[in-house]
């Protein structure tokens, strides 16, 4: 199954048949002071440098979150994706818990987005998919609900039926619902990483759909945490995962992309790798 | 289903649901001039102080292979069998390209070995295969023949089923087959990884067996090999691989199978990993 994701002049195409698509995670505040105070302060050349140093590292989708308490996300979100698309053109993932400031930014943004994101939950369900189909856009579904996230790999499946079934009775499609199983610290549960992988595999062979992940969760409270995300990262791909949300500009993180990509034969003459391999090395 | 091999006091399990099983590659000259200057000289403790790193370095089973051209390669595998039977106590295995070697191989050693290798050619089952069974070893089966190893992953299967039929016939048990389904450098064909994956997961599927594989061919000709390694093997075991030979002192390969093992939750409490980590750290 394929999804499309637009810009008003790019096209970016997640399916298991194409090369990952990277959905660049780092234009969110949590955890970053320098971006907080940017944000805070309106000051998108910011944001700008994040988006281009992300697609210069290889990102094809920009997640775009401006969560900061305190601001006017709707207003902000909409300034950040109008300050993105003079930057650059690819697609973007319209991030935020506010179903206000995602309506702001799917106004703001030209083209086919995606949303970030919709749950189990009732309440997101009824807020969330009406949007995503009057703007004519694809949605991540996160495989929780009131009650959090399910360890059951069969649970997680129902969330995630749910989300989809609720999406179609809106009238959006199959394939624009990403799921996104969701990875827990595998230091606070040693299960963690064999029940997303789980996840994936069933999510994958029952409904079929795209999936995403940010796999820097599973590594918390661990030493070397960029090898553990990397192995993951590996490892989810074989599972299903087609579009992951990660910081491409860590070399180690967007090699691994690279290398899944060569070694499941998506990289002819491995030019892909070499030429990013050389480029890095040029820096 | 599992493989057991064993020494006069330890057994290992190798099977889907056991820990990855490492088998330390680095008693092989091929390429190292200090092993290869030390297997002619009949150099003994520069042999034992490779099997006590190793092992050390968190090695399951040694292979033992002391190929260099122009020696007694019978007489010296038996020593060096024995010589590694003095310093550890980690099942062998037996690898020799010449049958007599094996033989007097076997001889040596106490337990029950492993042997490396046997593969789809007639000349090849006759040889080794009673040898095998005379010794109540386990075998490795290479999917090549005297055409070389096919691209196609039906004909390694092929190969791996004609292996694991030659072998019933001479009464070796199917757990006692492990099938190498082959990697070549993807620099050299870009479907090589791909290929590679397909076969371990067909041979998986079809035959049930354990599956090892030499993973460094993979990245030959390319940069950052290492990493191509580590990735390509996690993304193997996702596919059947079992217990890889791999030289576990080199970091960034062991850590790829802990961190393997703790994804895939066979690591309680993500002791192992946290182990390793800190004695490595320590050293």
């Amino acid at each position: 199954m394929e999804t499309t994701v637009t810009s008003s002049t790019k096209t970016v195409v997640i399916g298991p048949l194409q090369p990952i698509v990277i959905i660049g995670e780092r234009i969110n505040p949590t955890g970053r002071k320098k971006l907080t105070s940017a944000i805070e302060e309106g000051n998108m050349r910011i944001v700008q440098e994040e988006a281009l140093k992300q697609v210069q590292h290889g990102a094809h989708i920009l997640d775009v979150n401006v969560g900061v308490s305190g601001i006017d996300e709707p207003k902000m979100l909409a300034e950040a994706i109008h300050a993105i698309m003079e930057v650059t053109d690819v697609p973007l993932c319209v991030d935020s818990a506010d179903v206000k400031a995602l309506e702001a930014g799917l106004y703001a943004y030209k083209g086919k987005a995606l949303v970030n994101s919709v749950n189990g939950e009732e309440r997101k369900l009824k807020e969330v998919l009406p949007l995503v189909k009057a703007h004519n856009a694809a949605v991540v579904g996160l495989t929780m609900d009131d009650r959090g996230i399910p360890n059951d790999a069969d649970e997680r499946l129902t969330i995630a039926r749910k989300i989809v079934e609720a999406a179609q009775r809106e009238g959006i499609p199959l394939q624009d619902v990403i799921i996104d199983p969701l990875a827990i610290a595998v230091s606070a549960y040693d299960k963690a990483g064999v029940d997303t992988l789980d996840s994936l595999r069933k999510i994958r062979d029952e409904l079929g759909v795209n999936q995403t992940l940010g796999a820097s969760n599973i590594s918390f409270g661990l030493p070397e945490r960029t090898a553990i995300n990397a192995t993951f990262l590996a490892m989810a791909v074989m599972c299903g995962l087609t579009c992951p949300i990660i910081d491409p500009t860590v070399w180690e993180i967007r090699r691994t992309i690279l290398l899944v990509d060569l070694l499941l034969g998506k990289d002819e003459f491995c030019m892909k790798y070499i030429t990013a391999y050389r480029e890095r090395s040029d820096q």
